[in-house]
């Protein structure tokens, strides 16, 4: 099965694509290299060394024998290219994750939001667009999120896997309809996600394309079995205030010993999922895609539901390390509940990794061992969600 | 009052930026004339002999003594430059009808629906981060479509004012919710109307920008008040197969003596609204923004519903033109029910004109006055929503 990997460079790519690989899937990584590129607008680097493309594509074949494909392209400027590479390669299925994904990042200014709407909208439509033109019945994964959603809506009932049923007044009582669960994006970047699914929706409808959307929780860990195979085959991990998310950036704090930074109380409940889950998710859904003629296939790809606080509160018991309450540079709840269905990965044999298995290995493996690469004037958030909000200092010099 | 009429050349912003002129607003007209470029690129012309915007807004100089701004700019391309107009200008409301606004036309191929992806979502999110960027307090009113809603969706109950009221269930019985209408867009011109909600619901709850959304029906007629002062003023009438609306194309069809082109079997059922109450809503919109703070406000902007079949019949009855029934190129419902609320504006003071008051004088001032700048081979719909589908040869050479 021949699998295009979109966004293969990235944090989530980047493992999944070694995984499919060691799977037996054929697959190609399509990338810009964008990401690598914001880290030099940042001036920040991964924590970890990750290699250039090439070298994690020879050090793979060198290692396991396998090839990877690698085309240096950008899904929203160059359209003609793209069509081209799916006549040329005929990919049964594509994998996308080529878009910005965080949410600091896309409200720290105003270039960095109509760059997020701009390169996300228009390289997912524009995948879709080829697809159609293609005649080609590719079967499309990409990576949602659970912040489509919203945190907090639903009170008490679980947010369902995708669609909602609820009931409709009429002049003669009501009727019950099913809908896609309404979209309550806290970002920018979360907003083109909603986004996204309209656009899924529709090609769902009128082509019939064959979609399944995943909204994946905030993902923690670094390592899978084949990255962690060579150094060179290394994953990123992000620590700074924009591409840094909650659980790794506490890890990296405690690993250099930095207080904790919680925003706001840290009521803030969000769900999880190990980078190793997230590559096994990806495979079963590659592996169960809808048939023609269905609607879009949605998963809730989170294992786990933990409280901000919850989570500093472990990491600080495990070592030492203070915690720190800063101003919240977000614009959300203050506190909320989650309660989220994720039956859908379970039925089909996902064995997930629980978070109290995993993060000590992770302090251990990853955050100690490349400290010494941290630069502590890149940990607090500076993106602000408004103009004139506030934001801490640097705690450590 | 100083507004900018984003799109102000077209069809429904000309008479729009006249009506705003004639009622004492300070009217700049920022517009790409990329609906005269598509002209070019259908080879078609509008029925009507518009002229030029230079020459337009002279005319109304010299009749009424009253100053018409006009730039041209694009605003998915020139960021900057808009947002230099807001802080040289300061508008206290900008009205949004900048979009490519033809259903057949953004089905028509690939480039065409990555046209109006991309033109209509990057035109409006940047609107939405300059008005952000400027600090300045500027209502947005912003043309959207009846088609967010689809058709036939909540059975006999009436299509609400943008937002729904339902039930959901929990584990404990079940809660109500206010929604936002699901989506479900008929093309991909539609879909990016549902897009452009999530945007502005986005922007209303982050930035508290005043927005109201207008979901217009289909537009019928040519002429207001404004536009039928002078030749020169005259506003535009399409009536080829990708921009021509199903009244306004009955309407020159008859004049010209070729059948009325009704796709399927007509049964289904449209919103109208007659351009001389287009530009009256626009007006109450502005003067009744929500505030800061609120929701996006939302009204159906439609003063009548009809069957397709039953427009036909009435032109036919009126004018003995005979009826065509031709395959339906677009993928929709045979028949439709639709029951819409519209309320808003009846009770803000709309005292509407219904079609049967004006469809003879449309007939006789402009579809037969203009007859003789009719190309007939551009009259049957040639877009199709899927490859392959059937369309109509041409009926009359």
């Amino acid at each position: 099965m021949k699998v295009l990997v979109l966004g293969g460079d990235g944090f989530c790519g980047w493992p999944t694509t070694l995984h499919l690989s060691d799977k037996g899937y054929d697959v190609i990584v399509v990338d810009n290299l964008s990401r690598r590129e914001i880290d030099l607008e940042l001036e920040v680097e991964s924590l970890t060394p990750i290699r250039p493309m090439g070298e994690r594509i020879r050090t793979w074949k060198e290692l396991t024998g396998k090839e990877i494909g690698f085309v240096n392209l950008d899904l929203a400027e160059e359209y003609e290219r793209f069509l081209g590479l799916l006549r040329d390669e005929r990919p049964d299925a594509i994998v996308h994750f080529g878009e910005q994904r965080a949410a600091p990042y896309s409200m720290r200014n105003a270039a960095a939001k109509r760059y997020t709407v701009d390169n996300n909208v228009r390289g997912t439509h524009n995948v879709l667009v080829a697809i159609v033109e293609s005649g080609l019945d590719i079967a499309l994964v990409h990576l949602g999120t659970m912040g489509v959603y919203g945190y907090g809506w639903s009170g008490s009932a679980p947010i369902p896997e995708g669609y909602l049923t609820v009931k409709v007044p009429t002049p003669d009582g009501e009727i019950e309809r099913e809908i896609l669960h309404p979209a309550n994006p806290g970002s920018v970047y979360h907003m083109t996600k909603t986004l996204d699914q309209l656009l899924f929706a529709f090609y769902a409808k009128n082509d019939q394309l064959r979609i399944t959307d995943l909204h994946q929780g905030i993902v923690w860990g670094t390592q899978t079995p084949q990255t962690a195979l060579d150094e060179r085959l290394i994953n990123r991990f992000d620590y700074d205030g924009d591409y840094g998310t909650v659980l790794n950036r506490f890890l990296m704090q405690a690993a250099i010993g930095h207080p904790l930074t919680v925003h706001g109380t840290g009521g803030q409940t969000r769900a999880f999922i190990h980078i190793r889950d997230t590559v096994r998710c990806i495979q079963i859904a590659l592996e169960n895609p809808p048939d023609r003629g269905d609607q879009v296939s949605v998963f809730n790809q989170v294992t786990e539901t933990y409280r901000v606080i919850e989570l500093a509160e472990l990491i600080a018991k495990e070592t030492g390390v203070e915690i720190a309450h800063l101003p919240n540079p977000r614009r959300e709840a203050v506190e909320n509940d989650l309660n989220v269905s994720r039956e859908r990965f379970i039925a089909l044999g996902l064995d997930a990794t629980t978070l109290t298995e995993g993060l000590l290995e992770e302090i251990r493996d990853v955050a100690n061992k490349y400290s010494y690469r941290a630069d502590t004037t890149k940990i607090i958030a500076r993106s602000v969600w408004k103009q004139g909000m506030e934001t801490s200092p640097d705690l450590v010099s």
